[in-house]
């Protein structure tokens, strides 16, 4: 491999890449801005728009092996914006830290593998991108669509870095070598208006909604699967929008999420939520209706070469030993599972979703070290002539 | 009492009012309209006007004792304008009733009772009117501020008529000598924004408020008191506004309302749910905020004299045994109730509030014969000289 002249800034990059608000599914120019610095470093790019989501497949090599890393340029919202101390999209530096929403989720990994990949002009091998714009959101025009283009055109990717914010206390202390599944499930309850003074001539659907939720929050689903935490229930929403203090609503609705491990399967769930809202809608004369999306299944990347590989180059550029995690949320690895080895190694994801997001100056620039040198350990093993 | 050659049509009173459009806080001339016509059957009239709010206090005599009629010019909003069969202020008559906001809520009360007066000339003592703008509204203008009023005078009110629509299905089935307190509280959960597949790393105020709100709603508050029903506390709204499926959200709010009866008083109930909050939040890790709003406590009007002959007069005039009920909403008698015994007696209640609210001509016509009797026998067992 030949060092190049060309020594991207990952500081400066994560910085341009934060000040695009690009919140699902606004792209808001965060794409050009990879596709212009990907091209400047001799990729060719394949900008690939489903819906309306920005997706970007980049290739550099027409040799095998392809080593490919993946994430996403869309953010999620930035919350209540006057608790933010600065502005979410100004990317500003303070303390030694790039604060936005993104820097860690996951702009500035991606900023870190472009600065790494700039170090090199060339490799035995391929080096691929594919950068989506619907991670965040229903990520049905993200991922998922590129992965089955990815297929279509007998693309091969022998391997996959995913670089969401895996680090947990300390960067690198922890790799993700599979995912928990994940679940959504919207219980709407419907009874039937009325004055709060008179009940006997309404049907209150709140009380059954809480009956329902007490039921769900309140089973253990697991204690825990192989290599995985166990399964969680979070309630994401309650909602009414009923204004009127003497008013008895006529609707209720509630939002749920699971993050599961092998132990269940998303169907398994989906007939649970069915059946208890059957039972409560029984006992309280009230309709409930039940909308279940199945985000994804539970997955494990076996143990093998490729995991060692990154979990040796970690030990030697960061000095620690990683953890082989399925904790966390899911990601697009569960798409990419499909062509090939896939594991997340990327910032310490603290801050994620957060109020006041940020990454450290020192780690955005460790990661690059750490991806550079995870570059050239992977074609010094797997590469052509290797 | 002499009778007066005076005989006001309570039909054309109840149109007149009614073409005011007199949604609250406007008055939209309707108060003159009482006005001038009091002051024409030889009423003293005193304007008080609060904030924005029109009220009168009319008084003709100045012996005791003092009967006065208490009730309200505005209306509430008429809703979906297009759903109305007719004009909600054009007081058209259409198969024997007159139809439009505030018929039988209450102008149609008011109209009433001062046909009823209009037959007499004068009285063994006083009557008096006491009539506000604000009583669908906040009611901070209105009944409250001219009892106060009234209290710095110095005038003595012996006995209060209400004329709100008491009655359930048929003229005079019902009368109200008491009510429920009513209390509102609005319970504000505060936890941890974060990301769902990291439960440790936030703080989710749902499923606080999930145990919080079966707390409150599994309580039974009482089996009821003497002549009232049990008390009845409904959830009227929960909320959280958090869109997005992957994120525990900061904060959720919840509000209830609770009817009580005289084994509760709003002190109290307010100080359960400041410790059942504080209990809550200290088990979870949360911060929680409860804003109490006593709108009334509950009061009753002991049975007497007063209750008796008004139920006589009903049997008499109506044909009806009337039921002395403590149920429904709350109304201005909560205000009333500290200057003397008061009794709510009016039409039936059936379209209040409702679209295309209206009253019979034939009730409004049998309420003007009750209230005219209801006033004789009233000086003849009460009046100065019986």
């Amino acid at each position: 491999m030949a060092n190049a002249s060309k020594n991207l800034d990952v500081v400066a990059l994560t910085q341009a890449l934060i000040s695009r608000p690009s919140v699902t599914p606004a792209d808001a120019g965060a794409m050009d801005t990879v596709q212009r610095t990907l091209e400047d470093l001799g990729f060719t790019c394949h900008r690939l728009k489903f819906g309306d989501i920005e997706n970007l497949y980049a290739r550099r090599g027409t040799a095998s092996p392809n080593l490919c890393f993946a994430g996403h340029t869309d953010v999620v919202p930035v919350g209540t914006r006057n608790l933010w101390r600065y502005d979410p999209f100004g990317a500003e530096i303070h303390d030694g830290a790039v604060i936005g929403r993104g820097a860690v989720d996951m702009k500035g990994g991606i900023a870190a593998w472009i600065a790494a990949v700039s170090r090199y002009a060339d490799q035995a091998g391929s080096l691929s991108l594919l950068i989506t714009g619907d991670e965040e959101g229903v990520a049905k025009d993200g991922t998922v669509r590129v992965v089955q283009w990815l297929k279509e055109r007998g693309e091969v990717i022998d391997h996959c870095i995913v670089g969401e914010p895996s680090s947990s206390a300390q960067l690198g202390d922890m790799i993700k070598v599979g995912r928990r599944g994940s679940v959504n499930a919207t219980f709407t309850v419907s009874g039937k208006q009325g004055h709060v003074a008179y009940p006997q001539r309404a049907l209150n659907p709140l009380p059954v909604l809480v009956d329902l939720l007490a039921a769900l929050k309140d089973r253990v689903l697991d204690d825990g699967y192989a290599d995985f935490q166990p399964s969680n229930l979070e309630i994401t929403t309650i909602d009414t929008g009923n204004t009127a203090t003497n008013i008895i609503p006529q609707d209720a609705r509630a939002r749920i999420n699971i993050r599961f491990n092998p132990a269940h399967t998303g169907a398994e769930l989906k007939a649970w939520f069915e059946a208890l809202a059957a039972e409560h809608a029984a006992r309280s004369g009230t309709k409930i209706e039940v909308q279940t999306a199945i985000s994804g299944e539970a997955f494990l990347t076996e143990a093998g070469p490729f995991v060692d590989l990154i979990a040796d180059v970690i030990k030697d550029t960061l000095g620690i030993e990683t953890d082989r995690s399925t904790t966390g949320g899911t990601s697009d690895a569960r798409f990419i599972r499909d062509l090939c080895p896939v594991v997340e190694f990327g910032l310490v994801g603290q801050t994620m979703h957060q109020i006041n997001e940020c990454a450290s100056v020192a780690d955005l620039e460790a990661l690059t070290d750490a991806y550079s040198a995870l570059i050239e350990a992977y074609f010094s093993k797997f590469g052509s002539g290797s």
